[in-house]
């Protein structure tokens, strides 16, 4: 039986170095998943989630678009 | 002959309506692409390139991190 989950981030991961970052995945709210999720592909191509709310994730981002 | 483009964008697009947004992608410089690049997707599936260092990009990132 294929479970259909309605958001991809079943866990949340603690802050990470933004220097193993690959590639931020911001995904807003829709009618299937009610949370704005962070997906972060790492250089390991591994995937890991991040809280949108925390200084740790909002550093990350902000990392790599200030001027 | 397939070209191996070094960056995603080719193109950036002016300002969009964060309304319309499914998913943001911001990808750090590597050694293949000298830049940050920022990948929206759209509702209507277009993908299209924003500058990383406009208003309008931080203000539509911000839409999703903030409190």
């Amino acid at each position: 039986r294929i479970v259909r989950l309605k958001c991809r981030c079943m866990k949340i991961s603690p802050c990470i170095n933004p220097k193993t970052v690959k590639e931020i995945q911001i995904i807003p709210q829709t009618a299937m998943c009610h949370r704005t999720e962070i997906v972060i592909i790492r250089n390991n191509k591994e995937a890991v989630c991040l809280d949108p709310n925390t200084q740790c994730t909002k550093r990350i981002i902000q990392t790599y678009t200030k001027e």
